[in-house]
């Protein structure tokens, strides 16, 4: 893909090791423990669909120096001696009187102890995957040791990208541009929403894109009500306005960018709110650089589109980080401090309800450089598209 | 798909509810809160690939008397009021300092206290989808009511599928042994794991399967050392037996089975450790009737297998149930007691390690009835098909 090809290098995760320790010193973290797909695949390289079975919990231990140890269900100790690391513990798996917890207990009481505390997936925007009543039996065992929120180090960890995963966004990006400019040749009056969203899975499959976690098809007469649904069987008949949004993955980065087409015959007011949405995008780009504000995002589009701070739609942000995760740290919102660095890769999506029921949501993704950003979606086109 | 429309009737959520809500009685339960998206769509119907954004979580209360109330994102709301549900209450997220925090508090401090004991998704085999910051911050506002695991309700509960779920599995086992019967015909020697995996998710986009979200493509000389990690770029050549382990969906029911095939051509032992694990299947399915426990199932086919206590794989055990996720509970192992009744769908899914390195799993899909089972998968050919 572009040159690019599946997997990091060793190299790669031991830059990520490196930032993260740096990172709990400050934070004064003895240890990271992860559970989730997201943050066992940033620290591992572990990629699994396996993740589908709920049944047994996975750790990855992050210590504040040294090597991280995977301590896994036996299942998996061939695929996690498969990746960077050396260290892999497991136990028989599913065993639900022990799922691990003592096993990972031992590991993180044999830790070298500076600071008596141990950061998990606890705060914004991360879960927890295993049993909490297990989580709570853990921390019981962990005496002397305080089990606390490494949510803050883990999201600023992975909110700077880098070279390697830009590069994916880049290739995913791409690729769904494609598709996406592909649709109006593939698209009819008369479809339904559901079959609009197949023929786009269908073209990003044969495009070789590794998943489609989200597709949503929604439509209504002149726009849509809402943005979050999957696609039904309703027709997009004269006068529908469909947005399609994406959020596909290659190599495990996502892009997450929409499109919007008008069937038949657009009203002026559904063209018009379409131009202003897409001149909040490019206010939006342009206010794009380093030490910006997540909030002055927001406020740079709030203007063209006249909103006021509780922003006139439900979606409650214009906005937000993109990675290994569709949707990641930080909004752009009238509150979020964040300032933006090089690296980080950012959705602009400014949308406007102009009528009751009625949205229009446009959505390009860009990265941080040194100077500005790199816009990795190639733009939706300036004039609202009609379907014949 | 064969007369069955997607969608449920309120009546099918009502009788949910009404099991439930008995259920919570023994339990001396006033509440369950369920946040996850199998169980949320369990008590609502709400469907949505949304929950790939980690940013909102969602909550849906389940009165031990009355109606479930939906407290959401704003996002949401319409998507919400679209299901059966009357009560949708909102507040305007992201807003990481009190995301849905307050507002739920309020809602469960005003249900009818008989027990003050609210049940959420602590335990076995379930997931709580909101930052455990934000749940430690609710327990301690819901001064005089304990929050403990109610798990073991809404696994009774999942586990006995109603006949709708049932029609449901249906189509999809029925869809996927059609895919699965086509492969001879698509695989090629020489083809990679990668092309395989790609080539049955192709197929199945067309059948009209709606999501395919585990697929493992594994493969070794004479049988494979794991089954759970993604397809690699392994070329398929001379004597290499391929597994194709699936989950794919249709109005969000799994089917989860396995098909292999050998490359070129096969050795007597590949051969004659398929043939013994196809015999456990057999086995095992005879084994299904109601009253037999999960370790039972387990018991029938071990001994099939010469398997002891330790199970001779890593897998840990030899099936499990199945419905809105992948795996659920129970477990077909030694200590598992639970007992089979009519309406449960669980996997038979007995394999060997004949050699090491070398395994071979195989998997069918059943319902439990009142005398014994139904088939929902078109068994595996006898005799391993060889791709020439």
């Amino acid at each position: 893909m572009g040159g690019v090809e599946r997997g990091f290098p060793s190299a790669e995760f031991e830059a990520r090791i490196a930032r993260a320790q740096a990172m709990m010193r400050t934070a004064e973290l003895d240890a990271l423990v992860v559970t989730s797909p997201p943050n066992v695949r940033y620290v591992t390289g572990f990629a699994s669909e396996f993740w589908e079975s709920p049944t047994r919990p996975w750790f990855v231990v992050v210590p504040a120096e040294g090597q991280p140890v995977a301590v896994v269900p036996e299942i998996g100790r061939e695929s996690f001696l498969a990746t960077w690391l050396d260290d892999v513990r497991t136990w028989p798996a599913p065993r639900p009187e022990d799922d691990g917890v003592t096993l990972l207990a031992g590991v993180l009481q044999n830790l070298p102890r500076r600071f008596a505390r141990i950061g998990w997936e606890l705060g914004r925007e991360t879960v927890l995957r295993m049993p909490i009543t297990d989580f709570n039996r853990l921390c019981g065992l962990l005496r002397g040791i305080e089990c606390v929120d490494g949510s803050p180090v883990l999201w600023a960890l992975r909110m700077v990208k880098s070279r390697r995963e830009i590069e994916r966004h880049r290739v995913i990006c791409g690729l769904a541009s494609d598709a996406f400019e592909a649709m109006p040749g593939r698209l009819a009056l008369g479809m339904t929403e559901r079959a609009a969203a197949n023929t786009l899975r269908l073209d990003l499959a044969e495009r070789g894109v590794d998943a489609v976690p989200f597709v949503a098809a929604c439509s209504g007469l002149g726009g849509y009500s809402q943005i979050i649904a999957g696609s039904r069987e309703v027709v997009l008949g004269d006068g529908a306005v469909l947005i399609m949004d994406l959020g596909a993955t290659w190599d495990g980065y996502f892009c997450d960018f929409d499109r919007n087409f008008a069937f038949g015959s657009a009203t002026d007011a559904a063209r018009h709110a379409y131009e202003t949405v897409w001149r909040a995008v490019s206010v939006g780009i342009e206010a794009v650089r380093p030490g910006a504000t997540a909030a002055e995002l927001w406020g740079a589009m709030a203007a063209v589109l006249d909103l006021d701070e509780a922003g006139g739609m439900d979606v409650g942000r214009l906005g937000h980080g993109l990675g290994l995760q569709l949707t990641e740290p930080p909004s752009n919102r009238p509150d979020d401090a964040t300032l933006l660095m090089p690296g980080m890769v950012m959705t602009i999506e400014p949308g406007l309800e102009y009528a009751p029921g009625k949205m229009l949501v446009l959505e390009e993704n860009v990265v941080v450089t040194e100077d500005g950003c790199e816009l990795l979606t190639r733009r939706a086109p300036e004039v609202m598209p009609v379907i014949g």
